[in-house]
């Protein structure tokens, strides 16, 4: 029997294979309906917008992603993660590699069915320099 | 009898009031002592760090903020809201104006007094744009 920490990393994991196979369906699968992505200066994503932007590239680069969770917490249907994350896309065409690094928060709820999925999403990744973690 | 929703919500209120007012001991009051806020491009910053900060501004500056909370969850003894936030910084002395907005997603913790803390904040505000809401 998995305790939910475990049950929220084993998410983690999902998401970031399903990610680089470029598996849009997998990781939709992993999200709530309501889920709510945030970005620096960019207006906040939806489960709709993010499949659409998901589709943008998968197949076309390869992605290569290292997530290191620093912190988990969970209390009753609800949990949140501090994770900091790498993400380096490279085009097999023309070997363009653009590489992006920074801390996400991030929060769960459980469904009624039991699985974890993910709601609320503050991923602070920059390009071009190296966050300190 | 105030809901946990309403004392996440005077927290909010106070949070604001107290930056207004340059309170730094009022402002660390309402946070754990392990929290951490996250910045694109930043290391992150403890309690320590926001205070050394705070204490850089406060006094000097005229803050003027304004904040939506768009959503509000509480399971347990945690809770999260996403809201946009917009901040203003006027130098009473030479009239510049500073101005940012932008989302952020908050996690709360429940001490075992009762209280309600922050706890970790990703805080997505850019200058020199308007962030659609």
């Amino acid at each position: 029997m998995e305790t939910d920490e475990q049950q929220i990393e084993q998410l983690i994991a999902d998401w970031r294979r399903r990610t680089e196979e470029g598996d849009v369906e997998g990781v939709l699968a992993l999200m709530t309906d309501d889920v709510v992505f945030l970005t620096p200066g960019n207006p906040p994503m939806t489960k709709s917008d993010f499949a659409k932007n998901f589709q943008g590239f998968a197949g076309k680069v390869r992605v290569e992603a290292e997530q290191e969770v620093k912190d988990i917490y969970v209390s009753g249907d609800l949990a949140y993660t501090w994770s900091h994350i790498s993400v380096a896309m490279t085009s097999p065409e023309t070997g363009n590699r653009t590489e992006r690094a920074g801390h996400v928060l991030t929060v769960f709820r459980k469904s009624p069915s039991g699985a974890w999925l993910l709601a609320r999403d503050a991923n602070l990744m920059v390009s071009g320099k190296p966050v300190p973690e």
